[in-house]
């Protein structure tokens, strides 16, 4: 079994992983998830990718969103809305109270890893899930109106504002979390999640010796698009990649990731652009690359795999 | 009209006011709530007895529990409890709502008084509900076993340790909230809730100047009892009456508030105490002072209301 370790947002990086579970045995899994999406909500520290990858992981997600749990109720939520708080970040009640207990555990000065070690453990979740660093390190978009907290301008501007930029708050200067750079040290394959490469991947590299790192092990990596034809699977990369320069497709994303990965996972439907990935010095499966179910994560996990 | 301020703690005081609001227009009510049964758990500001006043004043009062959200769900603290959280202390959804908006206008900087008035008005509350202070006020019991912030002992404890002694910290220094000392100045009747003189009342008379302001007004003041025969209607009075060397009985509570009120109203199973109660000085009215309905608050309203 080779050990891997899977440097993920939420989503996509949540589906691929649950693929990843089906192919390899957990203990031998580590994931390292981005937090550059954290934010201090209603006095709340709340990691999104984190959560999206624990409930993900441990069959809490609420399926049609990708995000919070099955079944949550959002009374607490209908209050604040009544009592004039700002509601536009949507929290469910449980998903509050893992919070509440996040939130208390950090400011009694434990690390994030710790809780979301401890999290996972009572969660049920077989692989390792680590945060890229216990620092503050959060994603800022530059837009033609100013710089915008992360979930600012994707959630609560629903990403209108156009990308001029993307910068992280906190990097360098944000230390690794304790075993990340031993995961990709040591991990027989590094899989970079089929995540967005700016906000999600991004905000991971930036952490102090991390891209480094991965480079050191490029013919070890394998990256997965998050791109079908000109559409993400998923979220804003689009326009992100219209608005920085890059192609508008699973090529541009290649080209944006070919210094750290030596293998590229493109979709079924982009096969006729395998020799422009090619060119840019990967290797390239293809597969169809919507995770839907559990099947299906799979195939794409096993297309990455095939590649180292 | 009269113009009426009472001066109240969580159950007994509500369903008094409840009855007050029966009685006198609500714009000629102000009523001043404990803050020394505040506390900050998992990060948020709770201030129950304000918010037993508002839910209770405003309809939204669990009728069993006499605190908490008629029909709140409790799935956050579920996550809580599985997540290992602190669970001694029970909060439902809607609740948690209310605390995180009140929590972060605190944390930004906003007193108390002027969160309880927006929440008061946004719920439709048409008397006026200030806390006792906007500065820290914290009632602390002391035990055998050392001394115990109020909720630990009383929720978290059960209030099984004998209370030795009861200490305000924050008070001296305390300040008034607002319009506090205007509402005893300028009060045609002052009342004194059935609510606990030892943790309810005294929290709110160890605030700088209350005391000497409802002594200056004593004329005009009046207590109703919290206590049937030797039974507290509520909560643990009859066990701090006797170790902290008072009699367990009405009269006991009257000893106490003598120096306050002038007028004191009995439940008419104690009408044969209604002498000793004369003795301290106090004018007395008879009344069923269990308020388990509109009607039989309003009752008691009236009888305290009949001693000005």
């Amino acid at each position: 079994m080779p050990r891997v370790t899977l440097l993920a947002g939420g989503v996509g990086g949540a589906r691929f992983a649950r693929g990843l579970l089906a192919c390899i045995r957990p203990a031998d899994v580590t994931i390292v998830g981005n937090v550059g999406d954290d934010l201090e909500h209603w006095g709340l520290s709340i990691s999104p990718d984190l959560d999206t990858l624990l409930y993900t992981l441990t069959g809490r997600i609420h399926p049609e969103q990708g995000w919070g749990v099955a079944g949550d109720t959002r009374e607490a939520m209908a209050v604040v809305t009544e009592l004039g708080g700002l509601d536009w970040f949507i929290l469910g009640d449980r998903d509050i109270g893992l919070h509440l207990v996040r939130s208390e555990r950090l400011r009694a000065g434990e690390p994030l890893s710790a809780v979301t070690a401890d999290f996972a453990r009572r969660y049920g979740l077989g692989a390792r899930l680590l945060p890229a660093s216990d620092d503050r390190l959060r994603t800022r978009i530059v837009t033609p109106d100013g710089e915008l907290a992360f979930q600012e301008w994707l959630v609560g501007r629903r990403a209108a504002d156009p990308v001029r930029a993307v910068r992280f708050e906190g990097a360098p200067g944000a230390r690794p979390a304790p075993g990340v750079l031993e995961a990709i040290r040591h991990a027989d394959v590094i899989v970079l999640a089929p995540s967005n490469p700016f906000v999600s991947l991004d905000p991971i590299l930036a952490v102090d010796g991390l891209r480094e790192a991965v480079e050191a092990r490029r013919d070890r990596v394998v990256a997965v698009t998050p791109m079908i034809g000109a559409q993400a699977v998923k979220g804003p990369l689009a326009g992100m990649l219209e608005t920085l320069g890059h192609d508008v497709s699973a090529v541009g994303v290649a080209s944006v990731l070919a210094a750290l990965a030596a293998g590229f996972v493109l979709d079924d439907a982009d096969r006729e652009r395998g020799p422009d990935v090619r060119a840019l010095g990967l290797r390239v499966a293809c597969v169809a690359t919507l995770m839907h179910d559990a099947e299906s994560s799979a195939a794409v996990a096993r297309a990455a795999l095939s590649l180292v």
